[in-house]
């Protein structure tokens, strides 16, 4: 048995664009810009909805979004999002990064939510 | 004056991997697909993220995800974003679809979430 939630819109912008993307979508949205302190190829954008965390991040690569998934066993929710037809594409510390059918990237990544947040809006997977 | 909000999250597949996609993400988010009526190209996954409306769209592209800004003013929110940066890359129906700085897809729409949910959480921009 383990837990998952959706949990985190990521904004993946190429390097170059980051200050231009940052102030777009911190005015868009309404809500202040903040750097993540220790990941500073991240850029909070705390607010965009409601107990959606929401980023920017930097990249070395074409501008996309993804989404990623939290869980409290990285092992269990990367197999069954694989037994679902998911493809893994790579990995970086924690976060598992997967190629859903269809193929749109998704990230499997530990708890980083409010943990009574989680408990609460979290799937079990029996 | 005028009120927008970040209010949904599309999921866009290319045609022919619609029916694969759909079972995915139906069974990754632990929530139901649900085709909308009378616009067959999207397929709804209620519950996918609390409050947040999040559907699959079948389109004639690569694939990609995209946000949705709903709006009880389409002229006003479009000039918005075009005056943070934004450019209209097109038109459909009521539908205003705009690239970011940094490249990603954006849409303005009208309000289509409950209303007084909208009225509740939108911003109210001077």
């Amino acid at each position: 048995m383990h837990r998952s939630r959706f949990s985190t819109l990521l904004i993946d912008v190429p390097q170059d664009q980051v200050p231009a993307a940052t102030t777009f979508w911190s005015s868009a949205f309404g809500v202040p810009a903040t750097p993540v302190p220790g990941e500073e190829q991240f850029t909070g954008l705390r607010g965009a909805f409601p107990g959606l965390v929401t980023a920017l991040q930097s990249i070395d690569d074409a501008p996309r979004y993804h989404l990623d998934f939290e869980t409290d066993d990285l092992d269990a929710e990367t197999a069954r999002l694989i037994a679902l037809g998911a493809v893994e594409v790579g990995r970086w510390l924690d976060c598992r990064t997967l190629r859903a059918p269809g193929g749109h990237l998704l990230c499997v990544i530990p708890v980083h939510s409010d943990p009574e947040e989680f408990q609460r809006l979290a799937t079990v997977w029996e």
